[in-house]
């Protein structure tokens, strides 16, 4: 932390859950300044080393995926693009993973709730035990990263939009850069749903949900919005994972989503039978560490979505 | 090749343009033996070094795709997998990549046909020059892998199936162990449209499309056949790719298909404000080196892909 100066500290209590241009700033910011924001967790805190699966049912749906913020960026007008350097993220050391019933990728296959709890190195360094002897690899990301939409009312904090919100993009992580385009005057930029580690696709629902703090700049690019956000990474993003290389199982046919489908139902199934898992523990674990990658999308009338799941979590 | 033990070498006059139990096979194998085979380039050879882009439209569409094959494995009944190892390819140095018209992800927004040839170090440690200063890192793999279905007739050899086939993977290069479903007696495998190099999507219909010949050994596992092929990977897949990291776009929407061409689309547009390229130029480079990834797809009602392009292409 001492190799940043904090222009403001966002506090966790400064959050809210829908995206609303009319919500007061919590801080104003200039380009260029840096900022510490403290994160809650997906669920707001809820979940904690005693809880069980029964504590699912017991969410406050108006309170999942609370972001803190949202700030205002001096200068930030219409047709520009808010970046966003992630510099560090302070991980809490604890966190969550569950199957939530009627959500996620193979919801109609999964309809019991379950519920993980993990407990981790703060530093990251060691990857997280689940079960007796899967080891994640973690590396921290936001979630959830975005600005207002300039139609007003409050929007669902659930879907990703044009100005970013629940990406859950894993590769958004410290050292990357985010452009989101601005939509309304100072921009609101708002960030949470920390998770200490996630796979592409985050099939089951959820990550390694975990609260941290986050420290990033803010900076305006004029007249440079994108359609959709992106964002650039200054290095690797798989070497964590990647050692041992990968299992991958494949979906092919005309649509992607049931390809997507039959790709990780293909792996749950690999999974159960190599490592005598159950189907609900493998569900979470390719969530919180297998990709989902579409290999080709061209050879009408069937594409070819895969799914890898990283060898070195069973060695 | 000093290293493996052949016991067949299949040649490549020996090959096919559609899949078809009927076709007599080239060689019988028994389990455990290795194999070389000549693979000709998805052209079947139509292009050379004086190519330009008129002669796509002289490709004759019952020849493209060729497959070296097929293969009759000892003892492979319906209900096994057949186990390929590919142990190494030993390409020609020379390739070729097309923007075909009527075909790609973006076929609409590009109908101008071009091409784009290469040449390149033969033993693939060097990355491959296009244009003037991009770069291409090189790994060789097989885009086309299949075995015979149980229909009878002549099937399409384009589209990839449940037995495998067209499916362009791009980690199924040298170390992969493929699994395959078997449908008919002996499996009837076959080979071919070997790429020097491609992305995950192959977003412009074609790699870098390249003769080569392939070492592999063939096995049977009795009764584990899998609804749609799999495969495994010894080590990393990417790092040839990955030292300077991506820049990364995005589409966002509730239909993977269209969330796959607005992330492509704005990559495009990044390349060509970036490197100057050409709109044709970038979408080849994007199809040769660029990875295409579903980073949620749970998040209803709109799923996130995102596209990644390596940076080391330009530094």
């Amino acid at each position: 932390m001492g190799k940043h100066r904090l222009a403001h500290t966002i506090h966790r209590h400064d959050h809210h859950c829908g995206w609303d241009n009319s919500i007061a700033p919590t801080a104003h910011a200039k380009p260029g300044e840096t900022l510490l924001f403290e994160c809650l967790d997906a669920a707001g805190g809820h979940f904690t080393g005693e809880s069980t699966a029964d504590d699912i049912a017991r969410m406050d749906p108006d309170k999942v995926n609370p972001v803190t913020g949202p700030v205002f960026v001096d200068g930030a007008e219409p047709g520009d693009a808010l970046k966003v350097t992630i510099h560090e993220f302070q991980p809490s050391g604890f966190g969550w993973t569950a199957i939530i019933p009627g959500f996620g990728l193979l919801a109609d296959q999964f309809t019991q709730a379950k519920l993980n709890l993990w407990t981790y190195d703060r530093t990251t360094a060691s990857p997280a035990l689940f079960g007796e002897y899967a080891r994640v690899p973690l590396k921290p990301f936001a979630g959830t990263a975005g600005v207002a939409l300039a139609e007003s009312g409050r929007h669902s904090v659930i879907p990703p939009r044009r100005v970013g919100g629940n990406m859950d993009i894993r590769d958004i992580a410290a050292g990357a850069e985010l452009y989101l385009p601005v939509e309304i005057e100072g921009a609101l930029f708002s960030i949470g749903d920390t998770h200490a580690a996630q796979g592409d696709g985050e099939v089951c629902g959820t990550a390694i949900e975990s609260a941290m703090n986050v420290v990033l700049t803010v900076d305006v690019v004029k007249g440079a919005a994108s359609r959709f956000p992106r964002f650039s990474t200054p290095g690797p993003v798989t070497r964590h994972l990647d050692a041992k290389g990968y299992e991958v199982t494949t979906g092919i046919g005309p649509d992607l989503m049931a390809a997507s489908r039959d790709a990780v139902s293909g792996m749950i199934d690999l999974l159960c039978a190599q490592h005598r898992l159950a189907p609900e523990e493998a569900y979470m674990l390719c969530s919180v560490c297998g990709d989902l990658r579409i290999s080709e999308v061209v050879d009408a009338p069937n594409w070819v979505v895969a799914f890898y799941f990283p060898r070195v979590v069973f060695e």
